[in-house]
């Protein structure tokens, strides 16, 4: 039942480049709302960002061996992915482990648990994010799978999905959808930069997106005011 | 019941500036320590700061449709104050909002849900505190209310109220109490700054509060020591 | 019951100091895996470090009096550890009482309960690791103790056991087991800086500490892939 | 600016008896979905029921003294209602209290913080919502308000709102509204009954609520399957 | 991207009873481990149990429209799972939706959000496991997707799985390895029930499995004491 | 560093007793109220009671080897305390090995993780506290330490000290201070028991613990009322 598998499909390189520069918050969007991480997924550093193929780990609380199992069927390009199959926050990953997996060429790593040595990982400026910094040290005593399909962060991950993280989560994106989920990515990308000019302009977004006559339907009232809300807990006494 | 208030009455801009330049613990002891959102209202970028009239908006878990709504009646000057009608996360705020609320003069947002985009709006330095970062995104499905009283962060806030917001956390200071509040601020500001140059001299709290009879009196008592207390778990095995 | 211990025993100068340069993880690792408070007390800036002799206070949800009465037995060197009766995140410790702290010699704060004016301690550059940060205002009603055991962060402090805090957290070794424990975490750091090394230029972890006959043993199975996994909760239809 | 207001409003008895009867979720629908308090608020046993007129005390964390002056104030019929001002699990209120309360007319208790002595107060049938259940001790040392408006459970509650609370939480009542949102809950009530008669005959909600059109207005599509979707993570190696 | 799938496959009528009646435990132990879904879904009332095939919901954060939907494609013995897009405790199932299932012959409803009516649905006797109690109500505005892959509790739970819930947690078993986990789990049942007697009997565990060789080869040491640990914390002042 | 320790101290079997009749919540306040275990520890049962001397546990997550290791010390009336070295939900403690431990004498379980078989455990009567219910199982992987100091829930346990847990929580005493903690204990009780009386009757404590003048003291003041507070958030629109 634990099993290693050696290698993986990956998607394009174009494709991968392109999401990662497109970031979370917009390929989350092109995908229709879907593949984000829960929000308890953080980056060690603000400003991390990265992009690749999911390589998957699926670990035990307190025991970080797979994650060296996994380090020697990395490729450059990949990112890690490491569940582990109860909550946990001990510092599963640390600089060795960071100076291992930059040498075998991954780009970053999303961890369900802790990581340490946060400061020398920043130095280094390999992006991780991960649920909770800990220093606490691990041992190496139960095997889990690599690159088998694990859910981290409440999402399905099927190894050589795409990963994208930025500062503001991690979405993953299925391997054969990531062409689709690029082009609107891209879609989004101009008409948002639309957007922004006439927002930006002082435009309304009520006017911009046609908004007003179905707040009206819903039942939306406007009154002028000002009202003359009591203001203060104790006012008047 | 869903409805849009135009008009709020505002506090005086003076008042409301020395509020903002008090900072947000000095407000909340000057009104009676009582004001302060929870503590996890976080702002989204370190060294953020705002002071401004509350614009409230009511809105509903995953959904940021109110935020538009509201930016039509915000003024320069206002800050948002956006209340969920149940705990989530949700990334209701990103930068194409940041801008819209910038371009109509809002200085800021307060939020009980998650924000995105965080590298665009703090690069913006448009002041945000959130519950969460996440880039899940949002529909427009259901409406809500603006300027209507609401609680957030476990806080009445009234429109108009006044906005104390930085790394401390955010305090709200009814209307009519500010001026109150303002002075009793500024007399606070002054004490401490006598007891700082006391302090930093290497003087004792004990002495400059005068705290030696009330420890005495409730009980407190000294020894010399030093105890031996042994230390560590396993010591002596 | 309630007391102040004037006197404690402190660990040497030197064992302290090699402590404080070795860092929160490796120390964590060189007495065993133990003595590492929970990850939810977090620096309140990045890049915090202190070691010091532990003076612990215990006090009272919202009361910070007994912080004040520390201040009195602080030696140079020292760091104070703040247990609270019950968990609790209002703010207890602000700039005056960094200010009177750092008069007295003591070295930084571990405190069980919130932090406030993070941007003037920040400044100060006083490290501070706490559970929130919150500009909540406190009382000063109820007595507590200084110099006695405590538990703060889950892990068992007496005073003058050795503080060690960083970017990833805060180990306590008892005072005793001080100078084994630096024995011990120098030797780790040589060992570390010989794998470094080898995993920088590529070698694997599996190799340099020999994992793969236990691997097998355990039942680690191999397979060459790549399997064709679904990619993508919907496709297909 | 503590303060303690011997009378207050309440609602019609025949009102507060009806809502009472209707039950928290039936009047939470029957106001527009508001007046909720959050889900951490649970009672102290299963099957607790109460309604009665809110009776509001503001506390400190760790301090139970307003309850005792609380207690003078109630009237037959109350239900209590304790904020507390920053987040605490203390146990607040236990088994002494609660006869005080009961021998004054109080009908339960609504608690922003820990609950004690609960085999007795469920043995004395006597209803209470806590955030949590503790046996630590509280001091009376800091004094706070009763019957001025609080925030509770994130709802801004006003002496006098009826307090409708059971199994499935806390519902807060505006008293001006009473009579309205009872008409309303006895309406909704009527039409609930004839949804479940339906429905228990197997008729579908899609059907009864004529629900088909704007689902497919929505572009919600039907495939019939079944759809060979791997079965488990590791099928097929 | 939204679909109702409107058939699925079903593992053999016997293998799901069976499972049923081994129970979480024994069923989560038997496949490896794996599968059970995280704690924080607990059922409503004491001695909830239930087994049954899954049909899968995908919905969001206060919105229980695809719950209705999902109503028409259940077959007697399914059990409804509720995924939703993001972290939500709404009351998003209540009486009037048990009624409907418990008609179209549904066992029972696992749900990643609130529920209410928590006395009615209990007095049917229908088990529910929930994040939350919550009378919040929902709205129907938002599609989603009925019988396509989800992630509930932490885990990937595809139509058709079998479904195993009780007091310690609900368990999801693969349904093309539903015969397997069953005869593993008979086998569990069947050296427990040897394993039980001779625990009964006063024999150790340490001896029955033979853990004493193993233990010695850990270091595992044994020291006759007794220790005169101190004590008490303020022991000897 | 991983040693069991085959024999403890324990308190004499009258005080033992005697605790567990006053129960956790006066057992805590006659001792200062200090000792109380944080309230996240539950009882998997209504009614759960007990009272014995502490054999602790030092375990990792995941892993409840070490409670097999114990289960050869214990002797009759003795409770188990589990800790785990980082904070874990994992099912450590199942019906085998309680029906192992009542075999032995022991009386009851706090463990600092999960717990699985709940129903057949509560059938035995058998009392545990735990962090959470989870059928989550462990391996017997790394070694910890039995009859050591440990921190459970917060607080320091010695091997020896009395543990009495129920409804409310469960509280440490010190072994050496069991005595004067009963004590203390006796005369709180008979105290209450006057004040019951009084308070059933309908006296105030106000007047029974002469708290009038203190509270004017510290500047409480009264007004008649009513007030005429606005009742209900958009009451007057």
């Amino acid at each position: 039942m634990n099993v290693v598998v050696r290698n993986i499909h990956r998607a394009e390189t174009n494709t991968i480049e392109t999401l990662g520069r497109l970031g979370a918050a917009t390929v989350h969007e092109a995908q229709g709302r879907t593949g984000l991480m829960q929000p308890y997924l953080r980056p060690i550093y603000t400003g991390a960002r990265v992009v690749g193929s999911a390589v998957t780990v699926l670990g035990h609380p307190g025991d970080n061996w797979m994650i060296h199992v996994a380090a020697e069927v990395v490729k450059p390009g990949d990112v890690l992915i490491v569940a582990v199959s109860s909550e946990n926050t001990d510092g599963m990953f640390g600089e060795l482990l960071a100076t291992s997996l930059r040498a075998r060429g991954a780009r970053g790593l999303v961890l369900e648990a802790g990581c340490r040595d946060v400061r020398e990982i920043t130095e280094m400026n390999f992006p991780v994010w991960s649920r909770a910094v800990s220093a606490k040290g691990t041992v190496k005593a139960t095997i889990g799978s690599v690159n088998v399909p694990v859910v981290a962060g409440g999402v399905h991950v099927v190894p050589g999905d795409v990963i994208v993280g930025d500062d503001d989560g991690v979405v993953v994106v299925p391997r054969r959808q990531a062409g689709a989920v690029m082009q609107a990515g891209l879609e989004r990308e101009q008409k948002e930069a639309a957007s922004r000019k006439r927002l930006a302009a002082g435009e309304l977004g009520l006017d911009i997106y046609g908004m007003r006559p179905q707040l009206a339907a819903k039942g939306l009232k406007y009154v002028d005011g000002p009202i003359d809300w009591p203001s203060g807990d104790v006012d008047g006494i």
